[in-house]
């Protein structure tokens, strides 16, 4: 062991911070963290899968009979440490909950209404289940899909997270949604509406806008984009915020693998958007969508740099 | 900490299990779990990792003249463990091997059939790791491919599930695939079978089907599809199962990143397809397939929205 | 529990890396791994996470006063265990340190330098969080950022590692790029130079090449490669290593999704390059380079299939 | 990192496993260890504690409304374990219950019947603690007691470890006492028969041997041994087993610090024992035995050497 | 698995503690567990011996120049989990502080004061060091006397237990007294009174009452009884409570292994007492007290049972 | 959370090490711990068990014919981490071996004579626990005896530390003996020389000095001393050092529960000395000495206090 000069670091760093600080105008010289933990939230959302599937997602010595004890059990846990995260986000001085005086009281709101929405949460994840199942010729079981399939992973997480969007928690339901980008490579913005049946395949690559709209028995492969048009800024040269920007996908519509769908456009009803396509206009119920098909070479072409 | 009617919603979602149950036909009112593990599975393959490469994938303190022990203490907390998520495979009710009423015999010799091939699967991906060290420029040891090059640790994923895959383990085989999806962003279904020598460089977003076959000397970058061609449904509407339905890749074909093969198409020796391009037809010996070249617009372009 | 004749397999194995060592000319028969550890540098990397943002990264129960007491314990732990890793890379017999006699000392040098950039480091770091509050609309925070955003996770990781490939640590670096690529699905290599206040948005299959230049105020959407024209080889057949082979980006240059920008092309400030587009040559300042539009059918379109 | 010649010593190490198990008539090669886990048990234990004491003894964060999730799983999970055990020590070649074929039956029988004492056995805990509490002038309350006092814990562990040797698990009982033992310094032999409302303060030094049989509100302090007579031994010079060799304390008896009762002598109800005491025959009802009082020395005594 | 009846377990058990309850006038039906927790005191007085003792009982790889910063982040996390277990002593409902309305606030307080006698405590705790060092022949170092002698561990808890007690928090003060008590055999009463450079040889057996005096350079030896006289009780037959009923021991008395002093007596400055001795009147200053000789047998005794 | 002045405390306590290190005379500013650890030492005990056991004190899933590679994988693990916490002892500045150059050649030649003793170890320690099943009535298997009994435990830490001490690292050793201590309150220093077939029953309070010499089949009981006659002082009032002042015990010595014997006094071959008495001189072979008989009251005594 040796001298990294850590005391002049320390210091230097506390200096970096102060500026920081400053520059945010954060001037409290006192008082915690007071802000929601990606750990904790972790834990929570893998109790409630616990509870919500639980002998599958759940302890592997569990037996039917003691399904609800666990469950019980689990949820309550699962409920007090989300209670305890949603009372870190309201009062996070930085946050939109600031002026909320009593949040330890709307935490317990929130998180009563959180635990009333589960018991149908489950029965429109069961959907998604069945769809999944239904959508993959290599599905064996729904067993196989709940355990294995990165797409209903993220929709569970999804589901999770856009109730927590809803009842005013975007912080919470952000870090949600990020543990199942981080683990699927699938990045649903925890504000997008999305119906009964849903099933990403593969899923790698895809982006859900905060502001899209999807119906039923929609189905999704990798690297699917549904994003907003980008280079419209407001009169001051900021970018806009919070209007609908994302597209709508009515029900039953498929798009394939690379797919691109820009802005506040409609697929409608059973529309097929075909592989690595790109999307700016509304496409009509039942419309194909297809790419241009790509120039191939004889077996001897002039060599080309791709 | 405070009330949130657990009682009510533990009913609540009770009942929607039972629904549940009753749509999946599944009537049993006791008995437990009897599923595989993930999280037994991750221990089990980390430990194969460390009883193939113990030096490297093995613990830290690790000594070359103390190898074979770690190896063989390894290998048999793996095999063990192995054997006893087999017999939970083959003892799912809903699973293909209910009729097999000496499942712990069959778990066993499965097991026993694996671990006799171990050897041969290190020496296989002794050449993926040598694929991986002479086709990046960037690489500068056999050890920092090894430890960094998440293709590879997705072919030592690969190269075991599909050997699960083999013994009639399919649930097994994808647990242990999604486990290197989820690190890498790579997506090789078990059933896909792949030769010596193969590379994949940076990975993210490469999906790889079920019925591929793969030459010698293959190389894939990030983003490449070897899908199939998703239209065809069978009489009924449904989705055609378990038909060769995924390209074949003979031995030296290059896909730069992004390009996308579908359907039981053949890309002959040495071929390349470059990146972004779009496949749906054979492609001879030698072939090389290039994307039409993008339109550029010049210093002041007319606003185009993309 | 049962027999899987490990001792044999074990013997097999041995084998095999008896044939693989001869033929890496890997004689040594004794002596450990002396090799440096992922593990370790996870646990490192987190530490040295929290010692810059403590109290967003550091520990739940943190308070402002005691944050240096915090700082200081975590980085002095952070920085002796780099300099252990760093020995280790330093020595490890197949790399590039073997002749340096005295790898102890210089060891602890290069940790005493990486340790004084920290400040520094923290301060660029600030200018990214910056960049992607300002530049995502649905971003409500700067802690929302910092805390969920994959693409600042990846910036943490890459200016580290950068750090460490500047000390001439190139697989520390590496694994360091890894453990972020694991996570985000952005594979940035330590060696591309990034300027202050960028962003990558979404980020998943994002690819920046070794040599990638890229200056101030540039934003990256998902799935963006820069990358190497890969065909060129050397008289001999092998691949060109070392050479500038990557993009260079100017400042404020912008590119969307699925873009793939290869070579040593410059994209000139202030350009934009727009989803999906194939880029092989320069473009120059404030220039837009778009895809074709894709076709799109009517409503009862001829059958097609992508 | 170095050598030390570890091959050699696990090779002389082997040798002399061989030679004990020749001596002991251990032949089998093969098979597993098959053997109850002091680990396993202490996991258990714990388990029944909380499953008893739910808000004492249970997790922090338990609330009275779901107490009975709590208790229902942990139960479940604990009487699993418990059965698993059970097998174990039935299964030892060694062991008495090497004939049973039908161990697995057994060891579910022995466990529910375990299961449905513990009911009463938390009743007879009850009167432990208030005995504890009644009997101890620095107790405050039934909490503290139940949390700090090492004779309630004790007793908490025989009266589990008793039920056990009752249903014939003399190595599962012996175990659950050594945890105790380990813990509080009190050894009480799973065979001994103890009444309601027993209390041992202090306790460290305790010896309670196998045939001892104690009746209601009995009182002991640290140090105080209720032994065998040991000299005698059978006509071939062994040790006497199973005889009843161990005092028989009626109800209402004090016994106080450091006294040794020996022998299968009766102590006659309400009698007490003076501290240091050593009793070898029958004390009467009501009898009080004390110790010759010990010389002193004057102010200025003779130098003495004890 | 198998099926052990827990329902109905589950629901006896509720019986009983409603039984329990009832009995003990405790007929919240709702509200948490709200009571110390013996694993968090636990982990709160290692953080604070690392914080007294940091080279020798902190983290192994700590090193001088970074002691502060070790010192100041465990010693703020003992604080605040010191203070949350306070809150929950005095928020207890069966405690004596029900009544404070404001017990965060006191908690703060005593936490507080807790925090600035720690200074002082460790002083005296040096003092007790180097009266183990030179009591003990065996002793090598000041460093091995610190990290073995369960004497010094034994009075690392009760200083800081005594503390506790002082705070009027005699719950927190009996738990971490036990922790030692479990770890050494040494049960020393919080409430007990004990002067600097105090010393325990060995230890096991050591019971120390709640109202015991002791001065400066005493020693005591294993199995050492500082107790009250048991027969008296007060006028309705209960046992005295919170008088003055243990030993005083003046500056620099000795007492050897088994000796037990009962009652309110002193043992003057200087005093002997002997192994093995009892003692229940004063003992003046100097005096000598030793054991009659035990009789001894010759070569070929009769037959003598002890 | 709140504000403990923590600062302020954290500069007290450095005041006070400074004068504890000035007292000590330590004044080196820099440097680590440089110290033996009691948690790694535990670590290697408990590999050390495994190794010595492995069917009985290893892992619960050990399998026979892997037995070797569980054996040697364990042992080299434990052997490494002794080597680094014997170079620890060695370089203790305060130590004896500070003037050795070469700690490190040194550590590791110690390391490999303490390995080579193992098998040795072994075949003492199988003496001792067939001593221990033929001494107690209560036992019923030499697995259950191994498993459960704290003398067993206490004597296969004794032999590891005596080797420990014999290759003159008295801290490690004594270390050793203090883990076993701490857990069955047995407390036998590591410089005692102990011959085969030792057994102590229930163990709890017994004391063996350093100097102690115990010859072969000796059997103890709880609570015995074998201690040093203290009133003897050196010239200067400092206590003797080094001398034999502990009992010899020769062969076949029984000692009861309760016994002392201080001093260099021999118990002869075969003698027996009854509980609770306290012999400060030779006795005999074949010698037995026993307690004055206590006093006993009649059913309506005098009342006594004890």
């Amino acid at each position: 062991m040796s001298d990294f000069n850590t005391p002049e670091i320390v210091e230097a760093l506390a200096a970096v911070r102060r500026r920081w600080r400053e520059s945010q105008r954060r001037t409290l010289e006192r008082g915690g963290r007071e802000f929601p933990s990606r750990d904790a939230l972790e834990r929570i959302v893998n109790q409630l899968k616990g509870a919500l599937f639980p002998l599958r997602l759940g302890p592997t010595d569990l037996r039917r009979e003691s399904e609800d004890f666990y469950v019980g059990h689990t949820l309550d846990a699962a409920l007090n440490g989300l209670a305890e995260q949603i009372r870190l986000e309201l009062h996070d001085p930085s946050g939109l909950g600031a002026e909320l005086a009593e949040s330890g009281r709307w935490a317990e709101e929130a998180t009563r209404s959180f635990a009333a929405s589960l018991p149908h949460l489950r029965e429109r994840l069961d959907t998604d289940v069945l769809a999944a199942f239904h959508g993959d010729p290599a599905a064996r079981s729904v067993d196989e899909v709940l355990l294995c399939y990165p797409g209903v992973l993220a929709m569970i997480h999804h589901r999770i997270a856009h109730r927590l969007y809803e009842l005013g928690l975007p912080l919470l339901a952000r870090i949600v949604a990020e543990l199942a980008h981080a683990q699927t490579g699938i990045d649903i913005h925890p504000g997008a509406q999305i119906g009964d049946s849903f099933f990403i395949d593969h899923g790698t690559g895809v982006v859900i806008g905060e502001t899209a709209v999807i119906g039923k028995r929609v189905r999704l492969y990798q690297a699917v984009t549904l994003g907003a048009r980008r280079f419209t800024t407001g009169a001051d040269g900021s970018l806009e915020k919070g209007l609908p920007r994302h597209p709508v996908l009515e029900d039953d519509v498929v798009i394939y693998a690379g797919a691109t769908v820009l802005g506040r456009v409609t697929i409608g009803r059973g529309a097929v958007i075909g592989g690595n396509v790109w999307v700016t206009h509304d496409v009509p119920a039942g419309g194909h969508v297809t790419q241009a098909v790509a120039r191939q070479n004889g077996q001897h072409p002039e060599p080309v740099t791709p």
